[in-house]
């Protein structure tokens, strides 16, 4: 069983594995629950040996978890500790965990270098440049994740609020979220407060829309966040031309109102987040051992 | 007993009681503990008690507090339900709740119309025309309470992050502050999340000490922020020529930042919210009998 890995991407709401070997090409994928360790530690620990179960059953592979190699990319694996309790409590043989950034980048990128903006319900940046690739962003909405989705629905609140009090112009989007909340800004303010970051988001797609169609207020949103993430973005890509990958479930609404620059430089992603997982499980475990021996 | 009411103000670290009679002169004063009836109901049921009993106490008035009629001036009073849940536990006679706002706004401008400007860890406006009062804003700073100590604080952390990342500039404030989370930004985001707003507020006088040193990131914080205090300030006083009362922890700092015609509106406090609780408790329960009959 040497000759395979299994690179696994554990996210918020599913799990999924996929089985590689040497060649790169994955005979074998699998999918369970969600791999929130922050929020769900034993059902974390269940979907990710679940996913890996049923890749190597999907692959006809008969064997034993405790003889495979694992790279599993998890979301705020760079922020607990609680990471190495998970550690402890899976059944592979050697297993690498990285940030779900981490693993994203290196599917979108594949063996090219470049930039990566992950925009959905947070906001996460990453250059990659060989085999080492550096991060900013992604320090969550309360201080950090300037043109996130949780932050455009946050900021949209902030407005409707404002065009409330008579503070802030009022437009058909302020309106229409207020209307959402019977006109009561209790309702709004109870609410935003304690609400998760997704619980933010979802309002993100409103105030695209309305942009699109030139409200003032979603206009003046939108190009405040997307000069955010320009900024993001420059400070990764430098003067340099480097090729640009888009993710998240941002990432097609944000482009047509990046700076010129940085649109220029788009390329789509050659994979996905799984593709990554895989794709540096073998690398990891496979390919260094032919480079030194 | 008829001829005495009560006026308290129960705020979130300490409960003041004062007991006046017709003639508006304080007999006596009573201090209790907290009354932060959404974290402790219990604990703020028997400090507006007791804070009432020392008044009387110290008035060296007998007789029972079911004889009383209480103003209770009460942080947070206009947001939630359990507010009716403290009435039904209070033993007084008469009991009518009001926000803090309220009665800081009537201590502050006493008799006389204006505008008051309540900015400590959160940020609240009034507007008072007769016995009529106004107020926008307070509503948190997760959505709201734009310019409160709250939300410098935040704002300061935000910057420093994006400093950490080359996204915005460094400046001794955002060194000042890393410093003091080691240096490491990780720590900087897990004190911000799940924090509540005091904690981001005791960084806002490190943002106006480096504003005043000229610390270009300070001095574009509080530029920002005086600002948006400016614009709800503005929304307030129309175009006559109003007075302007600033109360709370931030009033002095904020003062030489705030717009000219503001500056030049800005009058002293009358007096505090427990005089505003008194002064309301005598309006609401000795003086309009005296009108209407």
């Amino acid at each position: 069983m040497t000759a395979h890995v299994i690179g696994i991407d554990g996210g918020g709401t599913s799990c999924r594995a996929a089985l590689t070997g040497r060649d790169g090409v994955v005979s074998g994928t699998g999918k369970s629950g969600a791999a929130n360790i922050l929020t769900d530690m034993n059902g974390g620990v269940r979907h990710i040996i679940e996913a890996a179960q049923r890749a190597c059953d999907d692959a006809g592979l008969r064997g034993e978890l405790s003889s495979m190699d694992v790279l599993l990319g998890l979301a705020g694996a760079n922020m607990d500790a609680s990471v190495e309790a998970l550690r402890g409590r899976l059944p592979f043989r050697r297993c690498e965990i990285e940030s779900d950034a981490l693993i994203a980048v290196h599917g979108a990128l594949g063996e090219a270098d470049g930039v990566v903006a992950i925009i959905g319900t947070g906001a996460v940046f990453a250059a990659k440049q060989g085999s080492s690739v550096r991060t900013i962003g992604g320090w969550g909405f309360v201080v950090g994740d300037q043109g996130s989705g949780a932050a455009l629905g946050q900021e949209l609140m902030r407005r409707t609020l404002l065009a409330h009090d008579g503070v802030g112009p009022a437009s058909d989007v302020t309106g229409r979220l207020f209307s959402e909340f019977g006109g009561e800004p209790q309702k709004v303010v109870a609410y935003a407060h304690g609400a998760p970051p997704g619980a933010f988001a979802r309002y993100a797609p409103m105030v695209f829309e309305y942009a699109q169609r030139n409200d003032p207020v979603a206009t003046a949103i939108i190009v405040e966040a997307a000069g955010q993430i320009d900024a993001f973005i420059d400070a990764m890509v430098g003067t340099e031309l480097q090729r640009l990958c888009l993710l998240g479930g941002l990432a097609g609404p944000y482009e047509p109102w990046l700076a010129d620059k940085h649109r220029a430089r788009i390329v789509p992603a050659q994979g996905d987040a799984l593709d990554g997982a895989a794709q540096l499980a073998r690398q990891r475990f496979l390919m260094t051992g032919d480079v030194r021996v």
